[in-house]
């Protein structure tokens, strides 16, 4: 189960005002807390700088880059900006994520060839939001073809069937469920991820629910999660979930969390 | 999702004090407890008053109809007792339980037709236990052709898969998960339930393991469970798989049990 650690995101506010302000501690803090938590990869995110995306991320990059062994999950749609970090990163990233829209596949793509990355590819395209499971499988069709016409490996490919809010469809997190088991199936080899706070977005009691949903994804097939994994509800699903199906040999991994504390 | 709550079990302490004091204060308040927190049945078991299992059944039986409108479920592996307590409810109640054991099975699924009663059937015989997926869906194919053979209809079988500890077993809990699918669906009509607290049993932290299975059983098409209802972490989880699962028409019911303050 690979996990990508969100935290490092400008959307949040606290750490918008960490990177305006240089904070290294601050920055250096939430990317040490995530890898103790368990992250494999460091997400890092700068996109609500919109004129100084590029600079603000290169910070982001190096400073927590000194904090941390673990690799970067390089966030941001713009193909110049995902080049510029590609030559500073120290450990082979991923790239946070190519969709269907022309101008970002024919970018980012090749960078995520030519660089030997894993990419996360979204179940979206120019003229579509894929609502239903079929509409999911068939973006995902489209994101494996490319994907394989550009000689990138399917092992390398992280598709996220995205997740919409329950307040507002009912069916929404089923039609995702239903898609990550059918992409689990459809494309051997192939990875399937997902954010996970979508899906309870209006709702009471959205821990609960994020739980409760990452729990189901697990049973459908995801192997890779975008989360915040020092999150002790969350993570504490997610080792119950990878030991009731099976993957925890004598219950170790969970035994281990528990007297680490890391379970709620 | 048909809930039976299990609290009034002589196999708890509190309750085994309670029916030797003829309390009948708390067993009517358990019986509340549940009925109020959303069970559909309430089990009375006495199972460890062995001598007399039949006397003490037939008074806390007496007690919870007093208490409660909710028909009750009939927890005794013994067909005596049972035809004795369906004497006197008030309401068609649900047997707990047939097994393939010959005693059981000819001993009670003739009441079962006769009463017009449901019947939980447990993938069990007199030779194994069924760990196994297949060992699982092979005993519930012969309960199947048991209770079609005696004329009781599939929808008023529900077939316990059973789920054995994961501390012992790695892959026990998977097992069962697989069966509920299988039965699921090539039983088609027929219901599943399964106990919750089994699994966990050897584990730290076991609120969260019986949650996680019991979210994870729930993708898997379980639609009914034999738990504790005022236990609002299980009954959270349950809110909010059906919820993921589409089962919740605008989240109603999940929106309406976090303002009566039922979610954890």
């Amino acid at each position: 189960m690979l996990i990508i650690g969100e935290r490092i995101n400008s959307s949040r506010t606290s750490i918008a005002q960490a990177i305006s302000a240089q904070d290294v501690q601050f920055i250096q803090d939430e990317a040490k807390a995530q890898a103790d938590a368990g992250a494999d990869y460091i997400d890092v995110n700068a996109g609500t700088f919109i004129k100084d995306e590029c600079e603000k991320l290169k910070w982001v990059a190096d400073t927590v880059q000194a904090a941390t062994d673990l690799p970067l999950c390089i966030d941001s749609p713009d193909p110049d900006v995902i080049r510029t970090l590609l030559e500073r990163v120290e450990k082979t990233p991923m790239i946070n994520s190519i969709t269907l829209e022309p101008a970002r596949l024919e970018g980012i793509l090749p960078l995520v060839a030519e660089h030997g990355t894993k990419v996360i590819g979204l179940c979206q395209s120019e003229s579509e939001m894929a609502e239903s499971k079929d509409d999911k499988m068939r973006l995902a069709e489209q994101l494996v073809k490319h994907v394989t016409d550009a000689g990138v490996p399917l092992d390398d490919l992280y598709i996220d069937p995205l997740v919409y809010p329950l307040a507002t469809n009912t069916e929404s997190a089923l039609a995702t469920l239903s898609a990550i088991k059918g992409i689990m199936k459809e494309f051997p080899g192939v990875h399937t991820t997902c954010g996970l706070t979508n899906v309870s977005y209006g709702l009471p009691n959205r821990k609960l629910v994020n739980q409760t949903f990452l729990i189901s994804a697990i049973t459908q097939g995801l192997d890779s999660a975008i989360m915040d994994p020092t999150n002790k509800r969350l993570y504490g699903a997610l080792k119950a979930a990878l030991m009731v199906m099976g993957q925890d040999d004598f219950c170790m991994n969970y035994v281990g969390a528990f007297r680490e504390e890391r379970l709620e």
